[in-house]
């Protein structure tokens, strides 16, 4: 990783890391990794039947602080029980109803990012013209609609916060290597394999609960180092989600850059990342099993023409 | 059913299947009946690893057509990958980004309902006070937050409109029966339990398709009939969705009444039940494995306070 | 007007007209002509006191069916005296209060379009580049911002649906030309000049209020002939508006055309357009005076880089 | 005013400054003032013809930070000039178009205060019930709609910041007394009268413009005093806006209370109440003319059923 030309390295890992053309005419980049086998691999996980959430809640309490017009979700109500309670409603018999709705940012909290969300000098996923791609009307090729009915396999937790970090956390700037998330796999004694789905844990989240919000939405961050994209491409994951807004480290690792494995992972290897899970729940039943594999759901909304999704990943175990 | 006193009917349905004090200070109805065991029960189903979306499509070609101010989602862009290959977003090195955002009613599209979208004489579930449970700030005890966790287990589709319909669809109208849900499961070979999240499909959602959607969002359609109110409550099932706009059958079978079955299942009972959902893709695949039960996953968006949420649940089988 | 040749017509029309240059680097347009004088001459117009909105209500009732996403304005409440008469709202000494939120297109009902709203052959007003002038977050030099203070001058009312329509309306598809608007000012005794903002009622808007919405957003419509630009220009009026969706007359008058006169005189007369103006409380009041002229203010809110305003326009005569 | 009572002095001053009644089955409150009469008035202020906007701008650089889930404008895009110039929109002929929408508060940024926005002890304004006026579905009788045509009359700006303050500002929690009101008034030569939209420059906003929003949302500042309420209703004026966010000083003047000026003036008086104004251009134009007295159209949007509305007020003078 030449530091001194940042432009270059993303340029080489991009073409080295490249998965344009693997799957044909694509909309679904390493999602194509979950077959149906793993999938019948990552149902067998599901020893004790125990579920558990990974997103965080929706609402206005969030990190978001408005950059790029990133709001945290507003949540209003169309009609409520106090009006029902007060016969405003209109209805017979006794009967009342609430209704609600929400306006977000589909990057506001718990995430998928979709394939059109990152751009490569002007190329999407697959080497689409970006332009042509995602304009004002959505995502007309790789909306994530697309991936609707197959994000369900096999999941595995990293907790390299708690393995490598102190006091479970990982501080800010804290790059993770490939060699920290193999000894957090060797740790863990997991394997990560083809089509899996890995969570890793960096604490981020849990400071932020201890220590408010602070700069969690795009400030310092623990995070995956530029130099992990060859893992992420050898491992062939069907995707990869972290506790932290960022995903990789922050402060970038090339001065003056702006999310460089995002501009090779996403649109050169179209992989599949997700952000700002809620891991804490899950992580802390290993006291109880010392389980790291599980059955995992996390079906993106089928917003036509999404580059990204809420979700909320549900982890069976 | 004493069809010349409605109120006095749904008053005596909502007293012989009431579910209130069951569970103690509860926050999840029926979805207690969905334990580990049952999940393990669930997973087990899980044979060729095929998945399956159960969700509509979330954008402006939806049905809604503005009733209770529910409209189509309205989706954004706040990025496009236009402006990135113009090179107006200011990054450097490259990379662009496309970001979007979501306005839309939660009872839209494909949903759950919450425990506190309906009240039965200014009664929430569990008997408590509508007035002080759902305000302008939303859903304040039985929010769908609560459930994010849970909604993963066993599901079981009837396909009442394959097995009882003509052309694979039942007539607008028409009251399903529990005679028709037992001939159903008789004939596609399954049996309902506790902790059993059921899905009916009517074919209501099919003929949309075909015919355009007229009033699919509140007009005329197959549906259960307020006579089934025992049915679900014996049979101690988590949860149960449909095809249709409004679950029940519509026109409600009383004269001048509204959503009968809603006011006895969601206050009284704490019946968790779905909407809206695209059972087709699913029902469809009965042909390849004639399997009618699955792992299914449909969990809600966390969103504090609120009385419903958008949901894309996903079948494995 | 070569009908064989609409790009050729439109070209020539633009030449011909523009303005471009005219004002140096200009963000105002036409508003340059309502000048301070004009003003006065304005303000000497109020004889009796008497005001009239020429806004349309901003509801769900409006004509918008989702073209372009364009949906009516939804309204929605945060607190509501509900609430605060239940005491749910935790406010001292008895005070209680309603708070309330909008989403809306900004082009959804009465508005004006800003000189970013429309572009000819990539070209925005004043021959700027229209990808670096309104891109995904705005129009960074146009937005109607900068219009904010300027809007309030001499209005003068031409009511060619009574003058030249039968029953006080003009039928759909009726061309408005020079000839027209001539023969309405001599019937009313007004002449119009430089600086002066026009309204033109056509009784489209009166025809939906009796007959229902229908395809007012966007179907046939009455409204000013592609032939009126050389009149626009000329008449270096700073402003115009009608009772209709399109201001130009629907079905266009070039086959396969779409809104040709917005393409002449946005982007290169740089004239502001208002549109769904609801001028009939101000044209009845003419039984009672016969005065067609007026102060008129229309200011658009100050949105930060937007391409139109809604605006409620007061009369005052 | 008794300072150990904070709500029977409230009650005396609601009593005491009552408009009840007075116009009958009112939905206009203090602005039956403003008459003919008194707009032919206002229009003969208009000498010079200078037009000045006394509006923020809206966008998401706005002084909210989310308290009652008031959050700033999101202006967004649904088409673009990148999108134009690209050829991405299917328009034919080289038109192209930029479309745009906002989600907001009513009460985010430069605003009117709708009759419905307060209530005391469940009275909206004329005594009505507020469970019955102001519902989930908008103020169902005193909307801010039925206020469209009449907010236009005269002006009258009292800069207590300049005469009163210091360095052309008043410290923040500076009571505005009614001696401070007089003395603005003469050292600036106007009287206040019957009918008069008053507008009350504090400086408030000028410091948030040098040193930051900080607080403005709700922190201290500077505002009027709950002892003015007998001047706001003795001199029958029509409306009143401020430069603050809370029109009345903060913190507020008994201890544990909230807004209790509101209390009284909004539900009891029926006044018009702008905020967060911004009167700093109009108030530096005194250097050239010395005039505080205009002709104002302060048009809210007919918003139906809305307790507030965003508005730029036009000054001409």
């Amino acid at each position: 990783m030449n530091r001194q030309d940042p432009e270059g390295a993303i340029a080489e890992a991009a073409k080295a890391y490249s998965n344009w053309g693997r799957w044909g005419e694509d909309v679904l980049g390493t999602l194509n990794f979950l077959d149906e086998a793993k999938r019948r691999e990552g149902a067998a996980l599901v020893r004790r039947g125990a579920s558990f959430s990974l997103s965080q809640s929706f609402d206005m309490n969030g990190p978001q602080q408005g950059w790029r017009r990133r709001t945290n979700p507003v949540h209003t109500m169309l009609d409520t029980g106090t009006d029902a309670a007060l016969g405003n409603q209109g209805f017979p018999h006794g009967i009342g109803g609430a209704d609600d709705m929400i306006a977000m940012p589909l990057q506001c909290s718990t995430q998928w990012d979709g394939l059109g969300h990152i751009f490569d000098h002007g190329r999407a996923w697959n080497r689409r013209d970006a332009a042509r791609t995602v304009t004002s009307e959505g995502d007309l090729v790789t909306g994530i609609e697309h991936m609707a009915p197959y994000v369900a396999g096999r999941g595995v937790l990293l907790d390299v916060g708690r393995v490598v970090g102190s006091g479970n956390e990982l501080p800010d700037g804290f790059t993770i290597a490939e060699e920290h998330l193999a000894a957090t796999a060797e740790a863990q004694g997991v394997t990560i394999g083809r089509g899996d789905i890995v969570v890793v844990r960096t604490g981020r989240l849990t400071r932020a609960r201890h220590k408010g919000w602070g700069d969690y939405a795009g400030g310092a961050a623990p995070g995956l180092s530029f130099t992990t994209a060859g893992w992420l491409h050898r491992t062939e994951i069907a995707a990869i989600a972290t506790d932290t807004w960022g995903f990789e480290v922050r402060s970038n690792e090339f001065e003056g850059a702006f999310q460089p494995l995002h501009q090779v992972v996403i649109p050169n290897m179209g992989l599949l990342i997700g952000k700002m899970w809620d891991l804490d729940a899950l992580a802390e039943d290993r006291a109880r099993d010392a389980v790291y594999k599980f059955w995992l759901t996390a079906a993106p909304l089928p917003i036509t023409g999404a580059v990204g999704s809420p979700v909320n990943p549900i982890a069976v175990k």
